[in-house]
């Protein structure tokens, strides 16, 4: 009897599953598929935008993996570590993370890419990106919040910065986010009553001369137009340096006061690709012609993942499209190895590019020639349309489609875990974190930078606090129950931790030396006018 | 001219809302009507349920209170207290909890009810509910996630327990919790090929002798008879007394391995109401008959927060249905009052009461007439789709449960925040936590119980240490990324906190204190051969 062979594909993206899918139908009958992904659902990336501006039903972007991969063996986990010596998959499973080890004949790595910003100062803290449903939802109801809060608010800096939306790069998601974006924030404003039409600022912003630089100059001309007919604000050769939580500063030492800033920019390699002895190029996998990982013979790599040379001194571009072309030959190289013929090198010359730019309009280049409005707008749903996996989510994104032509909507924002874990937050100089009589909301611990606490004291000077590094904020408050008696300024830029008040009060009680800790704290610092009284 | 008066409203569910609602229509013009509300949005609570089956889009069963209250002020914020001398409201508004005040001539309290566990051991930690829309999505995501990691263990212990779902209380939620809830399970089990139909098991907890007993015992039986056809549990005269995260215990000593349990009991006051000095009894507020608070001429109270008298030593009963006739009497009665009329008892024979039961059947009580199977289920559905607000909304669902006919369930798992935040967790005597070489997750602390680590040793005794309140473990393991080396058992029941992996390495590195404090750990606790190496 011949021997069971063993290919395991890392990731469910375009990449992993249309690979997994052709090997599916032409591998030989002795060969075990399985494919291993740490999400159990397939996202369309393509629609995320769409999924954030409520335009169509979360559900929708995703297909679950198991549906699109009928009779091949799917595994939820996260990839920990790969052994190419013992050809072997280390896993984490399930909620506990229990270890699984899986070993492989062919190993396929099809892992993308993650967000990296770590060029921009703030940018991993402050800003929204659009890889996976969960950043579409947050994204979505963080929008919301804003409205909601503009709407009510009084101060007329805060719902200014409020109603500001900034989107970094105008490649085809900027605009795509731009457009969908700006069109929701309009469609959405009746709602509000508080809130004009032009205190809303969507601003993109754009390091080239123009916007989507994959597309041919006029076309890109075209969309900008638009874009700025309908109210975009975009702003070309600029580019933007840090983010705190209340603002943006470009290069040129603008400040823009925003809470919404997405980024569509800093592409790198997965923790894990990251932590592998792989040749590395520009954060990609170096692989053959043929997709095999350099130096490896049973490691493929293929997608956003794999840097894969095609031509002279080129390589493969990281789209939807080309990873879909890349699983499909690289299915057929790998049947070619298992069946000891030649493989054969990747190329494919793409038939189009599109891009939304909301209001019912888009620009396209389809085989040379260019269509831009309307009419572009059509084909590019349609083509959408066409490439989404089953009929049941065709039918169903399609009459999303037609239900929000005509009707309103939804505002709803779905709150997730709030007042639970630790974030870190970034405050430019003079920014007033509290102010007196406020509702503190979590343990503030200082990473950079410097702040000032200043309790106005009756009858005498203020009490006036330095915070550096390793100082924290807040404990009082938090411990007492009262709100705060005075102000708390950053006076340079500074970066905080903050340990969400419930949490606090549950640390407080279950590690005693903390406890301890804070107990002493009081003594230390305050006058004695300041410290709680002990009666309890 | 006349002086504006300002109605400020508590609360969007059905008793606030239908209360803006009436009142908009009926007020003079001089009133102003504010409704507060902590979410932006209306919860059809009768269909969470289908929410966490998957049956119907979550947005499908919320519509957001600016559309529902077209006119009225809607404004978002958490109430933080009531000063009822000087008629104010204190509110934190916006992700950064800003306060605010609002003044009122009367005020409404339509809060509703939370859910309180005290009295059932471990419930809060780890049982689901299903009062808000982020709590089906919990449930979900929940379920998704048991299914993934049982389809691909190799330990049938965990498999059973993952396949386990247990439902507390059946009242009209608990049996229609475990009617949709066991129709996804066996929908979706094609997606599942090593899970077989035997293996999951659904069991509904009820302590008395029937089920749904609001209904007559004619129906209960009924329904009772047909769940158990269905494969689902019924245990009558049955209550629980404590759960883990591995288990539920039973009054009479039962153990039930389970990750899933789903409560439908313990209603409370909210935090708000319990804080505010007013008239309470069975943790509701007393009211007159008209529906003013006692001992107070301008503060009215209805819905779940409030005892409402009808008849003779009676009070309305907490549903939707009475909730919405409430807020139309109470919309009347504040007209009277503010036109200086007299006011009217609240009185209201309901028409009707009805349940699912999951399968397409359904038991009914109309008019004094029992209905059962599909007629009921029929008759249930078109009676929500003619309750939903607004034509949008009722189109969808309609869609909704149509395609749900004939279209495969979804079975997409969209994870929200992971490895960041402080848990709570239970574990039972001799429950191992970690097992050695496994990834470890987290901080652990112990709040209550006794714990024991194990470390084998080379030619020698075991390492043991125990571990009481105070304790913690994992600290070790994380700073030095490295897997358990030995293992962690629950001497007795114990209650931990854990601090997940990312939030710990944050709080290390931004609190100085901690950080030393964690330095200085291995010395005391750790033999020689344990202790970190020292030389970076």
């Amino acid at each position: 009897m011949e021997q069971k062979r063993r290919i395991v594909i890392l990731g469910g993206g375009f990449a992993g599953a249309f690979t997994a899918r052709h090997l599916h139908k032409r591998a030989p009958r002795n060969v075990e598929i399985e494919l291993i992904s740490d999400r159990n659902y397939f996202v369309f990336q393509p629609l995320l935008a769409e999924v954030a501006a409520g335009t169509i039903n979360a559900q929708d972007a995703v297909t679950p993996l198991r549906l699109l991969l009928k009779g091949i063996t799917v595994r939820m986990g996260e990839v920990r570590d790969i052994d190419f010596t013992n050809q072997t998959v280390q896993l984490a499973q399930g909620s506990r993370r229990i270890p699984a080890y899986r070993t492989y004949d062919h190993l396929v790595i099809a892992l993308g890419q993650r967000t990296v910003l770590d060029r921009f100062e703030g940018f991993a803290e402050h800003s929204f990106c659009l890889r996976d449903l969960a950043h579409a939802h947050e994204l979505r109801n963080h929008v919301i919040q804003c409205l909601e809060h503009a709407d009510v608010t009084e101060n007329p800096t805060l719902k200014a910065r409020l109603l500001t939306f900034v989107i970094a790069g105008a490649g085809f998601s900027g605009v795509e986010i731009a457009g969908e974006l700006h069109e929701m924030l309009q469609r959405t404003l009746k709602h509000y009553p508080r809130i004009n039409r032009d205190e809303i600022k969507t601003i993109l912003v754009q390091r080239g001369e123009r916007i989507l630089p994959e597309l041919s100059p006029a076309l890109g001309e075209y969309a900008a137009d638009k874009m700025q007919k309908y109210g975009i604000e975009v702003r070309f050769g600029t580019s933007l340096a840090r983010a705190t939580g209340t603002a943006v500063y470009t290069r040129d030492g603008e400040i823009i006061p925003t809470h919404t800033l997405i980024t569509t920019i800093g592409n790198g390699p997965t923790e894990l690709v990251e932590t592998l002895d792989l040749p590395m190029q520009r954060g990609r996998i170096q692989t053959e012609a043929d997709m095999r990982v350099l130096g490896h013979t049973n490691v493929w790599a293929l997608g956003d993942a794999a840097l894969i040379p095609v031509g002279e001194a080129e390589s493969a571009p990281t789209t939807a499209q080309f990873a879909v072309r890349e699983a499909r030959c690289l299915a057929a190289n790998l049947v070619a190895t298992l069946e000891e013929r030649p493989t054969r090198p990747f190329s494919y010359a793409p038939r189009g590019t599109m891009a939304s730019i909301g209001h019912y309009r888009a620009v396209a280049e389809v085989y040379g020639r260019k269509i831009s409005g309307l009419t572009a707008w059509l084909l590019w749903r349609s083509f959408y349309i066409g490439m989404l996996p089953g009929f049941s989510t065709r039918l169903r994104v399609a009459l999303n489609w037609l239900f929000d032509y005509f009707l309103p909507r939804s505002i709803v924002q779905v709150k997730t875990r709030t007042n639970s874990g630790v974030r870190v937050v970034h405050f430019a100089k003079d920014d007033v974190l509290f102010a007196p009589d406020q509702i503190v909301d979590g343990f503030y611990m200082v990473v950079h930078g410097t702040l000032e606490s200043r309790v106005p004291m009756t009858g005498g000077e203020d009490f006036v606090r330095i915070l550096g590094p390793g100082d924290h904020w807040g404990e009082r408050c938090l411990t007492e129950g009262t709100p705060t008696l005075g102000k708390l300024t950053a006076v340079e830029d500074s970066e905080l931790l903050v340990l969400e008040s419930a949490d606090f009060s549950r640390l407080r009680q279950a590690l005693p030396p903390f406890a301890d800790y804070l107990e002493h704290i009081p003594e230390k610092i305050y006058p004695p006018s300041l410290r709680p009284h002990r009666e309890q």
